[in-house]
């Protein structure tokens, strides 16, 4: 088990807002599959910024501190702290001066993508981030068929009230490729998102 | 031990590098100063989203997880964790479609503002920003005379290669002044620098 405790502490960012009210085996697994596609952006978003295309950062997992040691002579200790539920989604930056805005999501699902992995607030965040102006989307991918798709936040909150309204509670693959644009993956970038956003941008 | 050594061996070292050099009381100083101008902005960013002004966010302080207990149906609790040095601004958001990105500072001096409250990386992050047509800018507030500036990114980045080049270590109150702006605290919003970036932008 001690080898599970670590990837479970490595991974816990990916899939911090589920911790607490889900059982150890399912945090693993979900860290597990998010982890790729952390992985997968952190490199792409990386090259980005090496490369001087975009300047796209990972926000911090969220964390509620209640208690720090000092001990002398040495860093700063949090010896009691929580998880707290993000605010907003886990990934932004600037593209050509456009704001960017995304969530990135991963299931094992192979037919349909669970609207349950985004939670009110962020669908909030990003109803308010397209009001702005911003560019706000989902990458959504399926880990078991390795595809990974943009989904464009207006469509989601189309998903997101089609459930509000009693509606399915997940999106259709066939609906993913309808409204949603695959990425096909590569070496570097690993997931050229912001191809997509070109593409996108240049509909405008 | 167990626990330590997977973590170990991927987050320790990065620790190792700034922070044992920090002493406690600078800590804390540093957070208790920066804590009223926090909270202003919070209240601000908050106000400016209530009001459908602009989405700009804190980021949560990123910290490197070692350990986390699961206890039996409860939330799980980070019981050894340390303070990273961010590798970028503490704020950032959209406005009317730009992005916004910007770093808020406090000194107790009265006569100018040390450069040493920013970080080379963080220096680097605004310097990308830029480059990517992003509004960069910091806010600066002299706490002991309750005056707060927005000097935006390309000063602060000339001041800063002074300082390289072997220049004084702080920017003048009289270059503040003359190349800042000076933000007058109010009620609602308590810090209004959205009125400063307005200016800014008509003047392109």
């Amino acid at each position: 088990m001690e080898f599970h405790y670590p990837n479970g502490k490595k991974f816990i960012p990916s899939n911090r807002d589920k911790l607490p009210s889900k059982p150890k085996e399912k945090n693993f697994q979900y860290s597990n599959r998010g982890m790729t596609l952390e992985e997968d952006l952190n490199e792409t978003n990386e090259y980005y910024l090496q490369s001087g295309i975009a300047v796209i950062h990972k926000k911090p997992t969220p964390v509620q501190i209640v208690q720090v040691d000092y001990p002398k002579r040495s860093a700063a200790v949090i010896r009691e702290a929580y998880f707290k539920q993000a605010s907003t989604t886990d990934y932004n930056g600037v593209y050509k001066g456009r704001y960017i805005d995304f969530e990135a999501k991963e299931t094992r699902f192979k037919t349909s993508f669970p609207l349950k992995n985004f939670h009110k607030h962020q669908i909030k965040h990003m109803e308010a981030v397209l009001k702005h102006d911003g560019i706000a989307f989902v990458i959504l991918r399926f880990s078991t068929l390795e595809d990974v798709y943009l989904l464009e936040g207006k469509y989601l909150l189309q998903f997101w009230r089609r459930m509000e309204k009693g509606g399915r509670k997940s999106i259709a693959i066939s609906e993913i490729e309808q409204y949603g644009h695959m990425i096909s993956l590569g070496f570097q970038p690993r997931i050229d998102y912001i191809k997509v956003i070109d593409k996108i941008l240049n509909l405008k």
